[in-house]
């Protein structure tokens, strides 16, 4: 899917698009026809493989028709009861409803975009840690309010980058945990499927079986209460900030008058051959300064649920968590690709660390109150700074050891 | 294009998505080009009709090419060269940058959209003046912090709708005016086309012959000073709000223990055959809930613009303007539709009225302190507001007259 | 009022506080009472001065009873009439309702805040022109995406800054324009009035009277049409854009690898006594941080309205309103303070200019073009960019001309 | 402090407003030059007590103070030294910077306004467990779409408010565990600490008493990295969308028409007399429509983080969290107070559902295709969702039994 909206979409192609969205409905209904039929409640001729009734060719239709029962997953299922037959035609979706579908499938479409998020993010974090370690003595400038401050190292500004990623490492990963199934009938009790069962285990069943089979974790409905969402908003939101703090960094470093850093491969100009812009700084500061309105969208939202299916808030989530997810792997790309190729000049830091004024006065000023001639080794604290988030980020990566190992 | 994230979305067929704006930026590069040509800066051979050189079927390598430069103007200029020869290809997209392309041709897509839009809000004031003017006399409860209050008209409420909508026409009108050309070249200062030029005069006369072929008014570079694009943005939100309020207000008193209005043709379920939801107003709800979050985006991508452009913040502008744009056309489209349809039932609102406690609570005061027995004909003032809201909507849509007519 | 938590805050005193409000209540309150004894409505002994009936002293209690009825009217009323006499007592307020009091006080405070933010408007324009006109041939580096693009002039610089502030002029003049008088009773419908006065004629004319006493336009009820907000929201936001792209600037500039500018006074460190910061900038930076997102609730607000009186939406616009105003009244007065003190280093920009690379890459490019030595008054574009925006700025500030003279 | 801005702000008195922060800031002075003594870096003479030293008295002068600086700390050291007298004024704050002390004193301030928060929200657990299991068998129509679906019971409703609360608690305690020291001195590093004590351990080592005195996790300088502080914007936010769902529901449900349920003490009206608003939940409403803005500030300032302190996004959370955590205790006792009274009515509950159309169609259909007559026990798949949000909610409250115990 191209965007020439939103440069570098087409990294996450086949996520979270009408493509995989439309598979993801599918691969509910077939969960859950699989759960009926399995669970002895449909017959065994209701037994069918839905894989390819439904394709990319029927999306437009789909959409068209979404319009007239507020969501696709209507569509849907009568599409699929005209392509199937028989037992399968009739037992397909009964017990589900529209937001079982769509809510289910959603949550399918992100947990794929997350994990390629994660992957990406794991690789940072390790290039990460690489860098910080490799600039534990490349004393540079602090900065504050924009002025030369005290001297750090490049390791310990590598430090702060780490420590935002592995904060929203441990919000996404929550998040995920999080995206659970979403079975509840027309009005999230599970009315339908005790009607069709006789029993409200055989009911609570069928969830079980239709979470298991998408590897999905079982939940009580959860129609009006969207924290789930929330939280996956708010944690790809924290995600961007994270990229943004490390491009805001990188793009200010880069300016020609400071030139500490320089992305590997530059962005070119239309009209100025000479240009090396940081462009994949910029494309993701573009992200941190649109995913908080897409965030916040999804708590307005939340905000005002009602009744047992609200009238227009859950609605406006769809296409808000699509964006989220999609431009954080979008960005999840870029970040890994500015890291890999990153370049670092300890000389010029070297150099503006020099030239600037009055980056001792504090230090003096301590020296002045201990009697003690100031300390040449002030670089042990940024070390530990260091070392400190090298280890954070290597263990944020590290696979837990498998159970009996 | 379908969306099956956002029912609806294909009402905005054909506008502000991957065509268009390729369509517009090659219409931006021709009339440059022809501006070049006719003010005879290049000369005569470099004419030439770009019109189909690059089409949709370029979207996707333009769309990959978009990240290398940060933006899609870079690999389109390099398309065209390609496929132009001799003159043409030297003298293309000269004293431009990429900025102007892609500024100009989102002006271009964005005034289409909202000339959709302003047509779709022309229909519905004539319909909610015939609305508001039929229901003139039409008794029933008005509801204040969703309690019974005291007596109003239907009337006054669809002339509340009204405010709000030729609130909002204004709003949009306005902002549609300040669509204008954006050519500045590298640095925002026309550098490039003096220097082509040989003099500013005729640098400015290439500025007005390119805004006059696109039919755009003339401006001083706006790179950084990002007022027209948050005008835009601010309203169409303050549309999306007007609609917001009049869905919320169908989709209340749809509600069945209320019964007062429902929309002409509701939207089905996928389990319970007998629902007939207001499903136009939960859409137009919807869009009231996200395009906020897309205004407020807007805003602080305009303040965080920085040099002679910004590294991020301008960026952010283009897919944000676009489901800004293109969500006012699914939802102006949606309104119409539901204006047409609805059916208000005053009967019920009648039933409704002379069931409620205590409405006439206020009027039994004022006549108490008056001294007068209650007035029989409290609606003179519903009349008045109806009549004052119904003259607005009607002068509203009125074209203005033929000068000279 | 101190505020901590927003340095500055102390230049708003005064404006848009409690006691504020409190006082502009009884305004209205007065204004109304006034227009029903001189229309002859209530009897002449009906006639009270108001002022100083309720004070600051009063806030604490108010606010506490504000929680009962949802808003701070319903106790001002009870007090007013618990603390005047026979007629007055009884007429008082009548044909008004809470909404009326509170939205009305709203726009007479929020009027008085943005005359504040204009006046102080008005003398950065004047600074703005000046500072472009004296440095018109003060030649820099353009900076793009951060790197060196081409050369400009400061004096094009400000007249970026110019042309936001202009146009953040003409929105917020508007929205001062749209602020209007707020009178409808329970439901808008003014039926109250009509039931006091007999006739919708004098109902009217008790509106005018009131509007014309407090010095506001007249207007049908706006009670859920919610755009004079709105537009408030989105003008101040407009605003505190156009001071963030400057602060943006100074900020960037006054990086000491940079050094091209500086606040006339610089900012403390607790620990850092060579420090100079640009605290005026880094704080009008804040605002245009922050007020994005309150023009988006004022939004979501706006389009949740229902009913002749919304249920929480109307109730979340005035700590809104509040925000915005004071932050622009002092966001304003910092602006001045920064724009009247900044220093401007044209050497300093000139040994950029000098030592950056392939700035004049896109001259060289042009001059092959045409095959004229490149032209060495780059300037002239530069020249007409700012004396365009030196005569906006005049222009903007520049008193209309009194009628007749 | 009083708000007539925010009816019910009086709930929140003491917490932070200016004096907590005062207050609070003094104590991480104090806890820091209690290490400092207490590890022997400095002499035994700089101890000291600075309770009171300074004191709300001060806040204007602070206040108006704190713009030149930026910030609050930079005043408050320095009144802090001229009121005290020989080591301990020269040993006051000496490692320190700013932001350690503003930060931490926020941190401080925000932890005492959750601890608020949770004990109310403990309450509503407990409120709402009981209201679900007793209303375990109260059958209401459920509504989707504003339109009635099928069966559900209140019991099943209260769940959902049940699941919103448990997960948003789950939020708020993981943002309080967040909430930790900031000690990083001027550039994050703890040079000037080393500097101070000669070594990275007793450097450290005074972190950790700092930390232990206030009751604080220690953690690594986080001056960059915002995640503390949109967590905590993001959990607070998140509650403020479960009450809001809650109260969405009380006023719908409240709707005279529907009347299902009622608030126990409503509010009344300046005009008319017989109204009996559900003014709790209004009151909540504003809050869910007002919160999502404020998060989203939080992260827009979190993604433009850079230097070793940000020019402008740091100063944009002061006041954006304590609006969050003042309006959350608010709406926190808000919350309990409307569940404490809130009035059910299941006899209209059940007329309602009599006079419902249809609501049987979807069981009719799942007994049509099983063959077997429709199952009288439709409500034991109630049951289940009620039970296990019941045993949700007492869980969350329950206290984790004391280790050993």
């Amino acid at each position: 899917m191209a965007d020439l909206f939103w440069p570098g979409d087409e990294r996450a192609d086949g996520l979270l698009d009408d493509g995989a969205l439309l598979t993801a409905m599918v691969a509910v209904e077939q969960a859950w026809l699989d759960a009926l039929v399995s669970a002895q409640v449909a017959p065994a001729s209701a037994a069918a493989d839905l894989t390819g009734a439904v394709g990319a060719a029927d999306a437009s239709a789909l959409s068209a028709g979404a319009e007239a029962g507020g969501n696709p997953a209507i569509g849907l299922v009568a599409l699929l009861r005209d392509r199937t037959t028989g037992e399968t035609s009739r037992w397909l979706h009964r017990g589900l409803t529209s937001q079982d579908v769509v809510d289910t499938a959603l949550v399918l479409c992100l947990r794929e975009a997350v994990d390629r998020v994660l992957t990406d993010l794991d690789r940072q974090l390790v290039l990460l840690a690489d860098l910080a370690h490799h600039h534990r003595d490349t004393v540079m400038v602090g900065r504050t309010l924009t002025q030369h401050a005290v001297p750090i190292t490049f390791g310990t500004k590598a430090a702060s980058w780490i420590d935002g990623l592995v904060d929203a490492r441990t919000a996404v990963v929550g998040a995920r945990d999080g995206l659970a199934v979403q079975v509840g009938g027309a009005a999230g009790t599970l009315a339908a499927s005790v009607e069709l069962t006789g029993s409200i285990d055989t009911a609570l069943d069928l969830v079980d079986r239709t979470a298991a089979a998408l590897d999905l974790p079982p939940a009580p409905a959860w129609h009006t209460s969207r924290t789930r969402m929330t939280r996956t908003g708010d944690a790809l939101t924290t995600l961007a900030d994270a990229w943004g703090h490390l491009a805001a960094d990188v793009a200010t470093l880069s300016r020609p008058e400071i030139g500490e850093v320089r992305e590997g491969v530059g962005g070119g100009s239309s009209t100025m051959p000479h240009k090396s812009n940081p462009v994949l700084s910029v494309l993701l500061r573009r992200h941190a300064f649109a995913a908080p309105g897409l965030s916040s969208t999804l708590h307005v939202a939340a905000g005002a649920a009602v009744d047992e299916r609200p009238d227009g808030a859950w609605h406006a989530e769809w296409a808000t968590l699509r964006d989220l997810g999609r431009r954080s792997v979008v960005a999840a790309g870029q970040a890994s690709e500015l890291l890999a190729g990153l370049q670092v000049d300890p000389g010029a830091m070297s150099r503006t660390l020099a030239a600037a004024q009055g980056t001792d006065a504090e230090q003096q000023s301590m020296a002045a109150l201990t009697g003690r001639a100031p300390a040449p080794d002030y670089l042990g604290a940024a070390h530990h700074v260091v070392d400190a988030a090298v280890t954070r980020a290597r263990q944020a990566v590290r696979p837990a050891p498998e159970e009996g190992a």
